[in-house]
């Protein structure tokens, strides 16, 4: 029996991407060979390649003028590159701090520059979104994570800049889960392991007028022009995880786009939300007004009842429910491939523990 | 029918390691969940990443005081660690340039400091190993690549440095081909797509005490001491790359480890350039007495040849045998996991070529 797989990442992929994906590395295209022993370069990984790209292009409706990369180094290289691409000599980058993959993308801006921390929700555990804020106008860019895995936060407005500002958001763990307007943005980028597919790429949407702006040197692999030239193909692409996130993104069409999964995970996330607000035994952790649509985090109201709530929802066939050790207690990640169903089951446990206390 | 895969990389990989990895894609350790869904920090998954660097410190038998790293990225991204890491702010490098991947990792020397090319072969297409140079005594270090796969050259012995400077190689197309006294280099990096696995991670071997010199500050990512400490898992490491990197890796120690391919690898070369000097159709294109074990260049003497050799090899089920556009001709990789027999089926071709005309 396959488990319920709320794991945070690498997390669930649809079980149909997995056998396509388990075929594939016996046999791909029936080439009698696998995928993963043919050239990069060959015309059947190149369909792979190309294909990844429009379905990027195709679900989030980018506009004109973006272009699209599969890299490797996951959203940690991306703290660098965002920026060394764009942060201006005597220039300034403006972030605003929800967590801890905020926190490690301003330590990489502030190796390299001048760095403004314009709102940050540190003082209460980053249990919230900050508001209010303004961007200087003078920043060459705003830095932002759209949705924050440990916490269990997520922007549901995204923050507004002036022309001159490139809006740049790490979007790691809610990419294609919901409708943006990407022509708000200069830079998107997430690790692939959460809604596209397995680790080991890292998606990079940016616009092109934005880039060759900063005045610096950059190392070759680190400079997006660089790729974009290439098609992602300067060197090996990580030719799996490219081919997998194909997959996912066309199971994602196929099940109709993101407006259609975006209804879906609006509707896992209140089933369990109003389980959570409804059972006296659970408590929410993250400020209702900015509670994530994929990561639940929650926490018993009695801590003795641990072990028997761990018990339920093992026997229930759940799997990676544990919060993240700098909040403690209970996390389930929603992303797209989690069927509706596989919330039911959490809920159910839930209930039943209420029952039995 | 399995091709005869004579692919540069990515490349032939055992077959029962696709078998494994397919069957992991599905059902990974009979957790009931894919080995590309669950969580990098399980024991399921450190496990296999302590397996992998385990199995690289047995295999080629590393001495005390190395560290073994999984990265992302390719030899590219090596080209730019290796000078961040090794390059002393006002130090120097030296170089010996014997091919494009050379010359890659020169450029990016180049960009961060004091560069010497201390020898090359690019008076001649890269179709020898220069000789007689002599490293200079003060600098931090002197990369080279220990095969060329695009030239098909290999360094059947290595360059000498004096007690002060670093040994650091490229070894990407031959790690684990052949037997090397790893005590003798500082600095050993080699994408997996060629005898360790598929593409996707990069092996770095390190000795430790050659690290933190440079007086520079490296970014988080590009710092080998970032990943060393996290045991590769600073951030999500390329599961499915390392996963099948492991078991490449087990299955070459099932088969006798090193000194055992190393055998496999002798014969197999010499079975294929036996036929290229004896058959007068053909010609190689490296000097003979730098002829590389990993990837066997050569060409038709009569070009107008081309179609009915091409029709004879295709036939017979030979994949990936064209060459690099920058050398022209034929291309043999015939790295660790190509049998015997792959050798014998393209030598026949050859032969039949011969009787045909």
């Amino acid at each position: 029996m396959k488990k319920h797989n709320f794991s945070a990442g690498p997390c669930v992929l649809p079980q149909e991407v997995l056998e396509q994906a388990s075929q594939a590395v016996l046999n791909f295209n029936n080439l009698d060979l696998s995928l993963i022993e043919i050239s990069h370069r060959s015309k059947d990984f190149i369909a792979v390649m190309d294909k990844a790209q429009a379905l990027v292009k195709e679900l989030l409706d980018l506009p004109e003028g973006y272009s699209v990369m599969f890299l490797q180094g996951g959203a940690s290289t991306q703290f660098l590159m965002t920026a060394m691409n764009l942060l201006k000599k005597d220039g300034k980058g403006a972030y605003i701090s929800t967590g801890s993959w905020s926190k490690k993308a301003i330590t990489e801006g502030k190796n390299l520059g001048s760095i403004d921390v314009i709102a940050s929700s540190e003082d209460k555990n980053f249990n919230y979104i900050p508001k209010g804020y303004t961007c200087p106008e003078d920043a060459d860019y705003l830095h932002f994570t759209s949705n924050n895995t440990i916490f269990g936060t997520q922007f549901h407005e995204f923050p507004e800049v002036s022309e001159g500002t490139v809006l740049a958001s790490d979007m790691s763990s809610d990419i294609f889960s919901r409708k943006i307007d990407v022509s708000k943005f200069g830079l998107i980028y997430a690790g692939a392991q959460k809604n596209m597919g397995p680790a080991g790429t890292t998606l990079v949407i940016v616009k092109d007028e934005i880039l060759n702006k900063t005045g610096r040197d950059i190392p070759t692999m680190l400079d997006y022009t660089t790729h974009i030239s290439k098609e992602s193909m300067f060197n090996t692409p990580p030719v799996f995880a490219v081919y997998v996130s194909m997959l996912t993104l066309e199971w994602l069409k196929k099940n109709g786009g993101v407006e259609a999964i975006e209804k879906v995970n609006t509707a896992k996330a209140e089933l369990l939300y109003a389980e959570i607000d409804r059972n006296p035994l659970f408590k929410g952790v993250a400020a209702v007004e900015d509670r994530s649509k994929m990561n639940v985090t929650f926490v018993l109201t009695d801590d003795s009842k641990q072990e028997a709530f761990d018990k339920l929802w093992n026997d229930a066939g759940v799997s990676g429910l544990k919060g993240h050790r700098s909040v403690g207690g209970y996390r389930a990640s929603i992303y797209n491939a989690l069927p509706l169903e596989s919330i039911q089951v959490l809920v159910n446990t839930m209930q039943e523990l209420e029952k039995l206390s």
